[in-house]
């Protein structure tokens, strides 16, 4: 039974599963774990672990019958499909040097993981590479997952090389040498081509490797944590419970998806009877039924998901969208549909923060001894359907300065709506509506203050720069744009899951577009940094919205190597003096949601270490009918060029 | 003209360029340089190197003509294609911090390609690279590439960095730094995708690199080589040659159809009136035209070519296969056509060594005083038209062993042949023939020595292995196999030529697929290393013909970086004892021409760097009805594994 509710929480964290050893009888391991044991699923070897293929053979002519854990029929197809993770032989070892180990290996993968698809299993544990190598082992389970179901392969890797000789249990797959682990995860998926059905498992031993190296594996595909009962500390009444570093992870487990294995003997000799901790007392209580001796820990997970926080209403309305990859608006070229005037006209936060940058404005252009004199002209352009105009006329009402507005809007379809709010609210003596493009207006007067909101989630993907040029014309010459400015930022991010959403259009067109999408399951590998930066007004000579920019990222030495899939990008923009807005994540405006960030994917991953900095190029460029972006990476080794005159994505004018 | 004529050579490399200054008259230009210089192309600025558009704008609204050397019709378009080189103007630099110097380069640049491609020039020289960086400079000439019509565009790369500052001339494209100018190119073609437009053209100096360091360009899309007068040396009577090293150097390049260019300003003074050693003298006495400044160099030039050996027969009648990739025969699935029997029967090299090995075995396995009383029974299997027959029946002459020949031949096509072949030379009473597949015929009797050649560039990828087991049943247990064993081998090569053609395809069949090529244009990395080895008879119980080897490569540390495409392979077969037959280049047979490489390419080129060896996997699948090979890199960084499941490239069983 799930670990328990939690708002909004639909993932499969929820569930808590158990490693076993082999046994004979499945039904009497599923009743003995899941039944009365209270987990949801176990792994568990389908194969006798004595079996060797070299040996089979020269038994002469048996009966053919491998050893499995009895037949197909021992479990209906849903109790094997939703109870049972096949655990594959952990004597298997493809890159041993014993050519007999060998073939022996890879014939007794084959034939479990075809029995394991028999049984329409949904995933598979594989053992963790052994030795430095790993080739001969990746081009095995590359050749089944050329042919697999829907079945997932899960490649077991502890999290860090085990330096405790008596770990017992499993310890035979912790085997780490010097190596980081991580290495043979990346050289076994890049061998694999990041194929979709083959992810990780993480064995979690006592010892956690730093924070930043754990932050990693946030951005792969990691379906389950392996948690082991050795890794567990005792509370002061003889409980098992975690430290903190470990409560931690779990919680970030729980957070991304991944599922709980508890795996080992007990290693707590619990006071006979008692169970104050166990929150499902009652299942405890089955007549006859032994508790499972690994019950205490099962409970002492259980309490950690219990105990986290509900969701907040914003990211429970996220969840949806979470690594879900969309096209950026082009609300230049197209018209927005009401739904999506009406999504982001909810976001209060940011109305709040342009009023008070109009505010400001006005107190700083209208001394308190003009107020009754000078009627600012504030011009919204790309006023939707109005809730720039409310807010200016709001932050008149507030510093009690007198405003015209002009509402600028191309939009036809969104005039209609203004003319009625206009009505609506009274606002005819304030406000004139011009159905036109800001590009081609012939102003009848200059305005002081131009308010505009064009931003895109990269800052000027949606072209902000060139409608503003074109809207100066009638701006006065010490007018005020608001924003006043904007930058675009960068980070480089693990994001396995966007990459491979990306790569299964199967084209270059794809690979070289970028999207908005809410970033969960990746890991930001580098603090951000600033990209373009746009300033408005811009009363320059040779003024040109073309950019380019180099930029370098280090990643912390205590990281390890990472795969950069691509870039996380965000932006920040002044609206005035000090009051911003923005997403970049280390001063994003708070509870502001009209902006997920924008992902720029890399053709080809690229695998940084620390210590060789990751450089990499941007550029906007301006066509006669569009804009665009290119980027490359050049260090550590040169990627191809990305979007070539604009070939894949572009914005148009 | 051309420098001279060679048996067979029909390749660029016969034509000489010379590099010039910019020239508002180009007809005269041409005149000098061609009519009564000598030269076959100029490499010239087209462009007044004045220009710089950030300029001409403040120059008001001009007449709008860019300040080209003259217009479309001064010349000939067939003179315009054939004689000249547009040499784009050498201040560009794309990577400069400055940015006006940034744009005006992108600007002229762009402009004075269209011009070329309007020219319908053959090719426009690129200058080289300036700072640690060429990413906008790549960027823009990416950009470029996309939409350009068949010209070339061939990028200047310096051979070795200057480390003279007198060198005068076209000094300003030689700074070099302390990087390696090879990285300059690979960065530069990395970005630009392995573009087939894009090539180099190498800048040669006074002083050279390694010879490891120079062998790598041979791989490389090299065009041209440019040689500057003060890399020449003065000979004994005043004229200028070129030292050993820049000698062979040349003859590379002439090998390799890569052109000259003569650059720079006499630094020779010669004797007046004399003209000894100019090969083609008599074209320097047109009336009233003075003697081209850089004559005795191109006099020069045209000694080393003629100097040259001719090209052997063999080479002349191979040059039409150049890196030519071909698929592989599949002589088990299918027939192998007259013709192909034709062209490797007249390989009398292969069959001298066939018949030095039978006569070995037999003089082995009959003493002196049994031979007239013992009959050795030798099958030939897959005896095609008879060839191997021939040679078996003429060792027995040779050593004076009474043989009976059986004749096995699966294509019904040649066992016509071979009947018509046994009447014509009455072998009725020796030789029995066999119309059927060796591995289902029912012998009468069992062999004493089995003959084939099953063999393919890599050994074996035409099934010998598969083959011979099939055959062995009717080999007596002390019988011989005539190959006792074969080997295959493979090196890393950089090969771009082949890539390119590999990747034009645009698909993963043929960058998984292995091809028979003639290599010529390739640069062997390091030496080659055994893969995979097979014996017969193999009287093991547990035989298998699968295979993995793991290899490791070391590139010498004095060639630099340098680019895997994938890997050359061959074979050596031991027929019997000492007598063996190969491809392998250390220890090829001589004259032996039935068999080229193999090419087994990579889909992305690795790049290795000295003391980071590269690890390669290769293995060898069996199924039931197919053969295949998979292969990866795993070091210095993971490639996918190419074919898997032998999705792309198998031999039929």
């Amino acid at each position: 039974m799930p670990l328990g509710e939690r708002l909004g929480d639909k993932s499969e964290s929820r569930y808590c599963g158990v490693e076993t050893e082999f046994d004979d009888d499945m039904p009497q391991l599923l009743s003995f774990n899941i039944s009365s044991g209270g987990f949801d699923f176990v792994v568990s070897p389908l194969m006798n672990p004595t079996y060797r293929p070299s040996l089979m053979e020269n038994d002469s002519k048996g009966s053919g019958v491998l050893p499995f854990a009895g037949s197909d029929l021992v479990l209906s197809p849903s109790q094997w499909s939703s109870h049972v993770v096949g655990k594959i032989s952990s004597w298997i070892d493809l890159d041993s040097e014993d050519e007999t180990l060998r073939m022996d290996s890879e014939i007794a993968l084959k034939q479990e993981i075809s029995w394991a698809s028999h049984l329409s299993l949904q995933a598979c544990l594989l053992p963790a590479p052994r030795g430095a190598s790993c080739a001969n082992y990746a081009r095995c389970v590359n050749q089944i997952l050329q042919g697999l179901n829907n079945m997932q392969l899960w490649l077991r890797i502890p999290l860090e090389k085990s330096d405790d000789d008596a770990v017992g249990g499993s310890s035979d797959h912790l085997v780490g040498g010097e190596i980081d682990s991580w290495e043979w995860w990346n050289s076994f998926r890049l061998l694999c081509e990041h194929h979709n059905q083959l992810s990780v498992v993480l064995d979690i031993l006592s010892s956690l490797p730093s924070a930043n190296s754990l932050g990693r594996w946030f951005g792969e595909s990691v379906r389950a944590a392996i948690i082991h009962t050795n890794s567990f500390l005792t509370n002061a009444r003889g409980y098992p419970c975690l430290s903190k570093r470990h409560q931690k992870l779990m919680t970030g487990f729980f957070n991304h998806s991944i599922q709980i294995v508890i795996s080992g003997k007990p290693a707590h000799s619990l006071p006979i009877g008692s169970s104050e901790l166990a929150a499902n007392d009652a299942d405890n209580h089955v007549e006859g039924m032994q508790r499972h001796p690994l019950r205490s820990y099962l409970d002492y997970v259980g309490y950690l998901y219990q105990r986290m926080d509900p969701l907040p209403e914003q990211e429970r309305f996220e969840l949806g969208y979470r690594d879900f990859l969309q096209s950026p608006l082009q609300p230049l070229m197209d018209n927005l549909e009401a739904q999506t005037y009406e999504t982001f006209e909810k976001d209060t936060v940011k109305y709040i923060q342009y009023q008070r940058a109009i505010c400001k404005a006005l107190l700083d252009r209208i001394p308190d001894e003009q107020v009754s004199t000078i009627t600012t002209v504030l011009m919204v352009v790309g006023a939707g359907r109005g809730p720039l105009v409310r807010a200016a006329l709001q932050a008149a009402e507030e510093t009690g300065r007198k405003l015209k507005v002009y509402a600028v809007e191309k939009n036809p379809n969104a005039v209609v709506t203004l003319h009625s709010l206009v009505k609506l609210e009274g606002w005819e003596n304030n406000v004139t509506i011009v159905s036109s493009d800001m590009r081609c207006w012939d102003a009848p007067e200059k305005a002081d203050i131009l308010v505009s909101e064009l931003l895109g989630s990269f800052g000027d993907n949606e072209l902000s720069p060139e409608c503003l040029d074109g809207a100066q014309r009638f701006l006065k010459l010490d007018g005020i744009s608001i924003p006043s400015s904007y930058t675009s930022f960068i980070q480089p991010v693990t994001a396995s899951k966007l990459y491979n959403d990306v790569k299964s259009h199967k084209d270059l067109l794809h690979f070289e577009t970028a999207y908005v999408v809410k970033l969960h399951n990746v890991a930001r590998l580098a603090p951000s940094q600033p990209v373009f930066t746009f300033t408005h007004p811009d009363n320059s000579k040779k003024k040109s919205n073309q950019r380019y920019k180099k930029l370098q990222f280090e990643i912390p030495s205590d990281t390890g190597s990472a795969m950069v899939h691509g870039f996380a990008g965000y932006f920040d923009a002044t609206l005035y003096k000090d009051v911003h807005l923005g997403i970049e994540p280390s001063m994003a405006t708070p509870n502001m949601f009209s902006w997920f960030a924008i992902f720029f994917p890399l053709r080809t991953p690229v695998c940084i270490r620390p210590g060789s900095p990751l450089e990499v190029h941007f550029w906007r460029c301006c066509g006669s009918t569009k804009v665009w972006y290119e980027w490359c990476v050049s260090s550590p080794s040169p990627s191809p060029l990305h979007n070539s005159n604009g070939r894949s994505y572009w914005v148009g004018l």
